[in-house]
C-alpha cells in the first residue's frame, strides 16, 4: 500500500541536452539576461539543471525527478497501460496501477521524452506583459502565454535541443552488442527498447531475426554450388528458386508473430485495423479523434457517416492521383534514363569510356533521387493520412518505386533483353559486393568525418578568437559537446517524416531483393546477404552508440510499409526467377512464346496482381466505422479511468493477481 | 429518469413452441402427472403458458415478460452493447445504458432465444429428493438438480423445442420481401434481422448486393454477345475477361465494406482477429476464455505463453493432417471418378447410354459426397477449433471440395483437354439452367412435399385411431401444429454444425465459380445469373417465411469461409480464362508450350499461391498473445461493468450525449 514505490527507482540521469550561444558578456539583471532566466524558468519547472561551457556553444544538461515527469505525463494525459489490461491517461496518484517497463522503469524511453518535451515547451510567460530579454546587446520580446523555448529558438537563442546518451547504459550496450564475442546473435532486445525505443529496437528484433534465418538459404547456396547433384542437375535451380521462396514466405509470416509477441512483451495495447496490420498506438490516433470533434457539431450519425465517406473517397483519390503521378515519372522520365545508361554500358567497349559513363549516371541519378523524393514529400503533404506513420509510408512507397527502378531494371535488362547472364552475374557482384561494402563504409565513415571536421574547425574558430582576444585558455571538448558535434540520426530524404532507420530499411530492402530476384542467376548472393547481415547487426548497432547523437525516439510497433515492400518483392522474385528459369533453360531460343500467349500471360499476371493488392488500396473497414469504433473506445476508457484506477491501488494486489495467473 | 420505460415496449408474443406427447389419461394427482408439474413448473418459472391440443401431439406456447427475459439475460450474463460503446454484462436495473435493437427493442431474436433456452433448460429439480412423475402408466423419474426439459426429452414425453413464427411479423416481411413488386431490391433488411438473427440477414444483405452488382457484367455480357466490335473483335473477351475480374475484385471488397457498416449499425462490437478477419462476437469468444483459466493454475506467463505455444501447433498438425487427407481423397478417389464418367460422356454415341450414365453417375456421385462430409464431420472434431464458428468453416472448407471436384472437373475436362467448345457451352447450359433451376424447384418443393406427407399421414392415423375408440371429434390443424409440421431448415450435410444457410451460400458460391471461371467461354452465363439471384431474393425470402418452420437463430457477423472461398474461385477463375483464351485464340495449335515452360509456368502459379495463401494457414498473431489480449478485454470489462453503469443511470443523459455527437 506504499504509493511512494515509484519514488525509489532509480532517478533518470541527465537525458536532454540544450545548446545554447555562448555570451560575450553577462547582463548585469539576472530579471533580464536570456541565459539566467532561461535557467531560473527551467530549475523552476522542475529540471535538475547543469551548464557547461563548451567551445563556442554553452550547453545545459537537464535531468528531473520521476515525480515531475510523472506530473507532466499526466498533463498530457499520456495513456499508459495498467495492469487491469487497458489503456488509461496516467495520473500519479494511481502510478501502482500502471504496468512497468521490462528493465523495472515506469515510463519508456519515449514517453519520457515526451514528457520533457511538453516540461521544456510548456514554459509559458504567466505575466500580464511582454517580457524583455537581453543577450549580448541584443534585445527579444518574451510575448504572453509565448513558449520561451520557442522563441529562444527562433531568435537563435538556444540553437538544439536534443537527447543525451547515458553513459553507463551506452556502455553496456556496447558491450552486449557490438564487443560481443561469444553470444552471436543472442543480445537482449529489452535492452534496446529501453535505451532507443520502439521503433529501434522493432528494427534491430528485424535485422537479427533476419541475419539468423539467412543462414538456411545461404547454406542451401553453398550446396547447390559445391555439389554436382550427376543426372538431377538440370533439377538444381528450380529447387532452390522453390526453397528460396518458401523460406521467404514463412520468414516474413513469422516475423510478423514475432512483431506480435514482442509487442506484447513490451506491453502495448494496439488495436489492429483490419487488413492492413497497422496498430494505432495510444499517441498515435488523435487525428481520427479530432476530426470526430469536429464532426460532433454537425448533427445526427448519419450526416457523419456521409461526411466521413466523403472525406474517406476523397483521400482515396487524391492518394491515387499522387502515385498514377510517380509512376508515370517513373516509367516516363526514369526508366528510359536507365535503359539509356545500360544499353550505353553494354555497346561501349573501352573501360575508360565505361567508368565515365557511371561517374556520369551516378551523379545524374542521385539528382533525381532527390528531385523524386523532394516531389514526393510535397505530394504527401496534400494527402489526408489519418497520422504522421501513414504518411510516413506512403512517402516509403513512394521513394522505394525510385529506388526499385534504379536499383533492378539495369539488372533485368542484361538478364531478359541480352539474355547475358556473364554480365549479369558481374554486375550482381559489382552492386553486391563493391556497392554495399562502399556503402556500409561511407555510412559509418561519413558521420566520423563529419564530427572530426566539425571539432577541428571548433578548434580553429577558438585559437582563432583567443590570438584575437589573447586572454582565455582553450576547453577541452566536454562530453555533451562532443556529442553535440556529432551527426544526427536523419534520413537522407524526407527527413520530416522520417529518420535514419529509412535508410537502413532501404539498405536491406534492396539486397533483399537483388538476391531474391536474380536467385536463380547468382544463388551464393545468399551467403553475401547472410554475412552481411550479420555484420550490419553489430555495425549498426555501433553506428547509433558511437557515431551518431541518441536519437529521438519514436513509437513504432511495426516494421510498417516495409512489410508490404517485401511482400512485393517476394511476388516479383516469383515471377523474374521464372522468367530466369526460362531463360537459363532454354539456351537455343527453341521456346517460342507467341506475342498472342505472351499477351494472355501478361494479362493473367496483372490481373492475380490487381487481386491480391486490391484490398491494399480501399480497406475493407469504412472510415466511420473505424472512427466511432475509436471513438467508443476513447470514451469507455475515459468514463472508467479514475474508477478503475481506484478500484486497483496498491502494487502487492497485482502481484497476487499475477500470482494467480 | 424512467427507469420503467424498458417495460412499456411492446411484450413479446409467443415465441417458443414445445412439442409434447398427447396423453391419454390425466392422473389424479397433479403433483405427478407429467405434463402438469411440466406446465406448473413453466408458470413457475415466468413464462405465459397456452396448451393446444394439436393431432397426435400436444402444444405448449410459450411467451415471456420483458423483464422475466431480462432477468434471464443478467443470469447469463449476455454481454450487450451499451451507450457508453462497450459490451458489459446485462442488468436488468440498468437497462437504460444498453443500446436498443434499430427496431426499438431490447433485445435482439438471437438473444432472446438464448434467453427462452436458459430459463427452459434452467427449470431443475430443487427439492431435497427425486420426484416420480408418470405418464399414461409409465413412471419416470426427475432427479435432483436434473433439468427437467432434459428428462422428459430423454423419456421422449417432450418431442421437440421450437421457435414460433409471428404472424403478424411474417406477413408484414412476406408483403416487404416477396410480394413487394415496386421495390425491387430495396427491401429493409433491419426487418430481416429482428425476425430472423444476425445470420440470415447477413446472409440476405450478401444476396441482394450480389443480385445488385451482377447486373453490370449482365449488361456487358448483352453487349459482347450483340455488338460487332468489327475489327477490334478479337479484344473483346480479354475485355470481357479483365473486367469481370475487376467486377468480383470490387464487389468483395466492398461487399466487406457493407458487412462492416451492417455490424455497426447493428451495434455489434466485434475485434476483429487480425489476418483473418473473423469476429468474434461476445458469446462466441468463451472458448478461449475458459482454456486460459484452465492454464491460469499453472503459474507464471512463460510457462503459459509455452502451453500455447505446443497448443497452437498441435492445432495446426492435425488441421493440416485432415486437410491433407480430404485432398489426398478428392484427388485419388473422386478425381478419377470424374475424369472416367466425363470421358465416357465424351466417348458414348446413343443419348439412351448417355442417360443412363448420367443418372448413374448422379446416384454415386450424391452417396460419395454423403460419404466425404460425413468424414469431414468427424475429422473436424479432433481438431481444436477456437469455436463453433471455427468448426463451421472448416467444414465449408472440406466440403466444398468435394462440390468444386464434382462440379467444375467435368467442365475442365472438356475445355481443356479436348477444346471441346460446343460441348463446353451445352454443359455449362445444362448445368446453369437445367441444374439450377431444378435445384430451385426441389428446393421449394421438397418442404412442402414433406409437410403435406406429414400432415396426410396425420389425418390417416387420426381416423385409423378415431375408427378404433370412436369417440372423439377430428380436430383441424391448428396453427402450432401446422408449423410443427413443416420441416426444420437444416443443412443437407454436417447438419449439427450448419443450418440451411449452406446448402443457399454453397449453391450461389458454385454458380460464382461457373460464371466466372467460364466467363470467356459463355459470356451469357452472367445474365442468367443476375436473373437466378434476383429470384433467389425473393424465392429464399419465400422459403425461410412460409415453407419452413421459423430457423434457431445464429450469431454470425460475416459470411464466414465463403468470402475464402470466393476469393479462391477469383483466383482460379484468372488462371482458367487465360487458358481458355489461349486454347480458343490458338485454333491451330500453332501456340507450342514446351514441356519446360510448362513446368516453370505451374511452378510459378504454385509459388503465388502459396505466398498468397500461406497467412491463411498460420495466422499472424500467435494464439497466446490473441489469448491474453481477449483475456484483458474481458478483465476490464468485468471490473468497471457495475461502476460504468452506475454512471449513466438514465436514458435522457444518453440522448443528450447523442445530440451533441
Amino acid at each position: 500500500m506504499n504509493g511512494n514505490e515509484g519514488e525509489e527507482e532509480e532517478q533518470p540521469g541527465f537525458e536532454i541536452g540544450l545548446v545554447v550561444r555562448n555570451r560575450i558578456l553577462k547582463q548585469e539583471d539576472d530579471n533580464v539576461d536570456c541565459i539566467e532566466v532561461l535557467l531560473k524558468e527551467l530549475t523552476h519547472v522542475g529540471f535538475t539543471v547543469v551548464k557547461v561551457r563548451g567551445f563556442t556553444d554553452g550547453f545545459i544538461k537537464l535531468s528531473a525527478t520521476l515525480e515531475r515527469l510523472g506530473q507532466a505525463a499526466a498533463d498530457l494525459q499520456l495513456r499508459k497501460p495498467t495492469y487491469i489490461g487497458i489503456d488509461l491517461p496516467f495520473q500519479w496518484e494511481d502510478v501502482n496501477a500502471f504496468v512497468r517497463q521490462p528493465d523495472g522503469k515506469l515510463f519508456s524511453w519515449c514517453e519520457r521524452f515526451r514528457c520533457y518535451q511538453h516540461m521544456l515547451y510548456g514554459i509559458r510567460n504567466r505575466r500580464q506583459s511582454d517580457i524583455i530579454l537581453k543577450l549580448d546587446g541584443r534585445e527579444l520580446v518574451w510575448k504572453i502565454q509565448e513558449p520561451l523555448l520557442k522563441t529562444l529558438e527562433f531568435e537563435g537563442m538556444v540553437k538544439h535541443v536534443f537527447p543525451l546518451h547515458d553513459e553507463v547504459k551506452r556502455k553496456k550496450l556496447l558491450r552486449s552488442w557490438v564487443l560481443n564475442k561469444r553470444n552471436f546473435t543472442n543480445q537482449d532486445i529489452d535492452d534496446m527498447y529501453s535505451y532507443f525505443g520502439l521503433k529501434i529496437a522493432i528494427y534491430f528484433a528485424f535485422l537479427r531475426m533476419y541475419a539468423r534465418w539467412t543462414v538456411f538459404p545461404a547454406l542451401l547456396a553453398v550446396t547447390v554450388q559445391l555439389v554436382n547433384f550427376g543426372s538431377m542437375q538440370f533439377l538444381v535451380l528450380p529447387v532452390f528458386f522453390t526453397s528460396t521462396t518458401l523460406w521467404a514466405v514463412l520468414f516474413f509470416q513469422f516475423w510478423k508473430r514475432k512483431n506480435y509477441s514482442l509487442i506484447s512483451r513490451w506491453q502495448i495495447n494496439c488495436s489492429v485495423t483490419a487488413g492492413q496490420g497497422y496498430k494505432f498506438l495510444g499517441m498515435e490516433c488523435t487525428s481520427i479523434k479530432t476530426r470526430l470533434e469536429l464532426l460532433k457539431a454537425m448533427g445526427d450519425r448519419n450526416r457523419e457517416k456521409a461526411v466521413y465517406q466523403r472525406y474517406e473517397w476523397f483521400g482515396h483519390l487524391v492518394r491515387f492521383r499522387n502515385n498514377a503521378l510517380i509512376i508515370l515519372g517513373i516509367v516516363c522520365l526514369q526508366l528510359p534514363f536507365e535503359l539509356a545508361y545500360a544499353h550505353l554500358y553494354e555497346v561501349l567497349k573501352s573501360d575508360i569510356t565505361k567508368f565515365a559513363l557511371t561517374a556520369c549516371y551516378i551523379i545524374l541519378i542521385q539528382y533525381f533521387t532527390k528531385l523524386g523524393a523532394r516531389v514526393s514529400v510535397r505530394l504527401i503533404k496534400y494527402e489526408n493520412n489519418e497520422n504522421s506513420q501513414f504518411q510516413a509510408d506512403s512517402l516509403v512507397y513512394k521513394v522505394f518505386g525510385l529506388y526499385f527502378m534504379q536499383s533492378y531494371i539495369g539488372v533485368f535488362y542484361h538478364a531478359l533483353l541480352h539474355r547475358n547472364f556473364t554480365t549479369l552475374r558481374q554486375l550482381l557482384i559489382q552492386r553486391l559486393i563493391i556497392f554495399q561494402v562502399l556503402e556500409n563504409v561511407l555510412e559509418h565513415s561519413l558521420p566520423y568525418i563529419k564530427y572530426s571536421i566539425k571539432k577541428y574547425r571548433d578548434v580553429r574558430n577558438k585559437k582563432h578568437r583567443r590570438s584575437g582576444s589573447g586572454n582565455k585558455k582553450v576547453h577541452f571538448h566536454s562530453k555533451v559537446e562532443k556529442e553535440y558535434l556529432k551527426p544526427s540520426y536523419n534520413a537522407s530524404i524526407g527527413d520530416e517524416l522520417e529518420d535514419g532507420l529509412f535508410d537502413d530499411y532501404l539498405q536491406l530492402a534492396l539486397q533483399f531483393g537483388m538476391i531474391m530476384m536474380f536467385a536463380c542467376a547468382f544463388p551464393l548472393a545468399f551467403v553475401f546477404a547472410a554475412v552481411n547481415s550479420f555484420t550490419e547487426v553489430r555495425t549498426d548497432a555501433l553506428k547509433l552508440l558511437t557515431m551518431f547523437r541518441r536519437p529521438v525516439p519514436r513509437a513504432a510497433a511495426t516494421i510498417g510499409a516495409w512489410i508490404n515492400i517485401y511482400q512485393f518483392l517476394i511476388v516479383m522474385s516469383i515471377c523474374t526467377n521464372s522468367v530466369l528459369l526460362v531463360c537459363m533453360y532454354d539456351q537455343e531460343r527453341k521456346w517460342q512464346i507467341e506475342p498472342g500467349l505472351a499477351g494472355i500471360l501478361i494479362m493473367e499476371h496483372v490481373l492475380l496482381l490487381i487481386k491480391f493488392g486490391f484490398s491494399q488500396f480501399v480497406p475493407e473497414e469504412p472510415a466511420w466505422v473505424r472512427a466511432r469504433r475509436v471513438w467508443n473506445a476513447e470514451q469507455v476508457q475515459d468514463a472508467c479511468a479514475k474508477q478503475l484506477l481506484k478500484s486497483f491501488p496498491s502494487r502487492e494486489k497485482n502481484s497476487e493477481e499475477k500470482k494467480l495467473e
